[in-house]
Formats: structure tokens, sequence, C-alpha cells
């Protein structure tokens, strides 16, 4: 027997395509469903029970297009609403916190681990939360930073303005001794030449996309992976398809996709 | 006989306590009631087709809390929402960007006039159709600066960065000699200083949030004025109420105020 559903995948937004990319690399015949909220988005200055409202919308959403496996790529979402969609859906939900927090336990040498993600993520506490239960030992520290999106979304990959605002961004986490940072916003792994750098090299980088995507393959493993003679028909959905969206998700993929506009509720 | 009604305010999120502000400046007895559609800001970054909807039921919302004229305080809304909201609806819409249009128009002596605001603002053409229309020798120069509401909603309002951005922002427009330039978005004001600083004493800021201030209290001295004896009972709504929202409207308007959670639709 082999996986023979889709892999469902949402996002607020494009993000969420750092996880469709570390997804294909890992699992490079799996069919994925890609919904982003364009529409809505950002999640990240939202409140937990909007944010339930909107992930359990996206979820359905993705469901009716076939997917048979949830993956919240959202890092909001996840803080939010994991554990409201694992009680009103029956399909297996994964997403990209609990594993980041288990790489972070595992990486981390001095037990003190960074966080950076949108303001809803830090807000929502959940790294502060989980990570203690699994190492007891380990101090959390956090730090919000609302601009690194638009300047992902600015293409200012590695701009000036880039390196000193995550130098900024990062000090205070340094001066806490971290040797460990969590990159807890979907946006942000295009930003890790200028985090490693300004983070130096004594401290390790959890990247959540590929963590998640290391549970997705070992979970399409045991259910006997994918067919490989199975042509992988994906279908990316927003739910807003502004002018420049196409642009940015290439800055993701590294190429230009399709993008369908659906959205899931009015 | 007097302006009997309430003034109805609606914008993206808290950006339009911006115009609540000078509207107050100018007609202090003015009931007002606001609703800011954080639950789906920003309104920047999405479609004409989405921002119709959402202006409508912006709208709707507010007429059902008592509102007799609609002031639409997104640029974003505005540039592409106000002729679609006249059709579907009988009330007075004022929006920010005619007035500043004519303003600009008055203001700029050699007829190169720059425009900065969100993508969804800049990529409407607005302003480049308009602004001809009203003066034929004017040459419109437009730049969208999609860092500016994050740093405001950081609170950096003079930051080292800060200047850095807009000054990266503004040297396109300046090295096209424009000698006025519109803040087309409610955030901007709280950057002013900065803005001011990096344009140079020959460029002539116009503000939109007095611009259609103006035409508001016009409109209302031609029925009457208010009642000087009515005590104005301001409402002031949200479609969400994440922790740092009262802070940010307290950079608005200098002091905290009461803010309702209500959906005008789910």
């Amino acid at each position: 027997m082999t996986f023979s559903g889709k892999i469902g995948i949402f996002d607020s937004g494009v993000g969420g395509f750092s996880v469709v990319k570390e997804v294909l690399k890992l699992i490079p015949n799996a069919p994925i469903v890609y919904f982003g909220d364009t529409a809505r988005t950002p999640y990240g200055t939202k409140s937990p029970e909007i944010l339930k409202r909107y992930a359990l919308e996206d979820a359905n959403f993705l469901i009716k297009k076939g997917a048979s496996i949830i993956v919240i790529a959202c890092h909001s979402a996840a803080s939010c609403a994991t554990d409201f969609l694992r009680e009103k859906l029956d399909y297996p939900i994964f997403e990209v916190v609990t594993p980041s927090v288990n790489e972070a336990c595992k990486l981390s040498k001095n037990g003190k681990i960074g966080i950076i993600g949108t303001r809803a993520t830090i807000i929502s506490g959940i790294y502060e939360r989980l990570i203690p239960l699994k190492r007891s030992d380990a101090k959390v520290f956090q730090r919000p930073c609302p601009l690194l999106v638009p300047l992902v979304e600015e293409g200012w990959l590695k701009s000036r303005e880039t390196r000193m605002i995550v130098r900024k961004y990062l000090r205070p986490l340094k001066e806490k001794q971290i040797d460990t940072l969590v990159l807890g916003c979907t946006h942000y792994p295009l930003l890790k030449p200028v985090i490693k750098e300004k983070a130096g090299k004594r401290i390790k980088i959890v990247d959540p996309s590929k963590e998640v995507s290391k549970l997705v393959k070992n979970y399409i493993d045991k259910e006997g992976g994918v067919s490989t003679s199975s042509f992988a028909q994906h279908e990316f959905f927003v739910s807003d398809l502004p002018a420049h969206t196409t642009e940015i998700v290439k800055r993701f993929l590294g190429k230009k996709i399709p993008l369908k506009k659906e959205t899931p509720k009015d």
C-alpha cells in the first residue's frame, strides 16, 4: 500500500511555500495541495480566536480539494489553532512548532534558545511553554520581528537596511548568550544568509520548514511511501491574487508557478 | 437645522485614527463612529475586487451604527472602491484621495508631484489618473513603500533604520525633482518628521487626513454645523483586538481610548 492522498499545506499567505519547497526536496513525487489565505494575510497580527476560525476554514478547504493530511505552515496558526483543529478534524495534522522545539532542544548545548517570529507567535508563548516540557534546563528568549516579513516581500533579502534591522532584532538574544535560534516564521528562511551572518557562527539555526517536512516524510514512508509511478499533480490556491504575488512566490520556490484564486468561505 | 447624525469613518485597521484626529481638531463636537477592519488588515496588499467587497461591508456596518456620512480613511479602499460605494449606497461618501489630489495640484509649482503609499494604492494608479485631469501639465512620480506601515506599528518613528528606509524610498522621487509629496497612507503622518527631513525643505507635504477633514467640516457647516450643546459620543469598533492594538492607537491619538470588538460579517 502507498500513500494515495494529497499533502494539504496551508499558510496565511505565500510564506508556506518555504514548506512546499522542503517537502518537495524530501518527497519529490508527493502531490501537494496548497492554500494561502492572501485575502486575510497576515495572520501574525490577529487574535487567537480569529486564527482558530480561519485555520479551520483553511483546513476544510484543503480537505475538499483532496488533502488527506494537513500541514499548518503558518506559525501563528500553528501556535494558536493546532489543538483546535485536532479536536475538529479527523485527519493527521502536522505543524511547524513541535518539530522545531524538538530540534532546538536537541541542538542546544547551553540550553539557551532564541525564538524570532511574528507578534502573534511570540505572544502566544507556545515556544516558552513547549521547550521546558521537552528540556527542563532550557531557557527561552523571544523577540517579535514584525519588519522581517515586509522586508522579504520587498525583496530586500540582503540589503543594508535588512542587515541593520536583523542585527537590531538579534542583539538582545545574543546578549542572553543563546546558542540556538528558531526561525519562527515561514518567511524567515529567505533571510537565512543575513540571519546566519548576524547571529554568528556560535548560534545554530533551526528552520521549521525543514523540521516539519521530515515528519511528513516519516509519516508517508510509514504509509508505504508515494507511488513512484504517480505523476505529482500539484494545486496551489490563494484567496486573493494581487499583482505582485507570483513574483513573491518565485522568491520562495526559485521559479514561477501557476496560482489559482479561490476563497474557502465568504 | 444642525447635523444630527454621526460621522462614520472606516479604515483597514488603526491608521484611520489619523483621520479621526484631524476631524476632531476641526469639528470637536462631531460624534464619530469608527470601524477598523483589524481582522482583515492590511488592505494594501489585496486586490481591487476584494477591497470593494470589504469596503461595502465596512460602510454598511457604520450605517447600522448610526453613521449618516461615510469617510473612507483607507487609501487602498478609497483608490479602488469609492465609485462602487457611491453606486451602492445613498449616503455622502468622502475619501482621502480626491482632496489630496486637489491640494497637491494647488501647492505644486513645477507640476512634479510625488506619491508614496502601499502597493495597492500605487498599483491602482488613482493618483496618476486624477492629477492630470486636474492639472494637465502635472507629472506624477510614484513609489510603493510597504515597510513604512510596519515601521510605524513597531513604534520606530525616528529610528536610524526608519530614516535610512525613508531616504531610500524618497531618493528616486527626489531625483525626479518633485516639489510636492502626497502621504498616500493613513499611517504616514506619524512619520512626518522623518519624511520632512529626508524630503528636504523644497518639497511640500500633503497630508490626506487633513484634506479630507476639511471637506467633512465644509459639508457639516453647510448642514448647519454640529449642535454645540450636544455631547460628542464616539464609538470605536475594530474587527479584531490583538494585544498591541490599544498601544498602536495611542501612537495616533496621543491617548488611550476604549476599542470595541465587533465583526461586520462572517
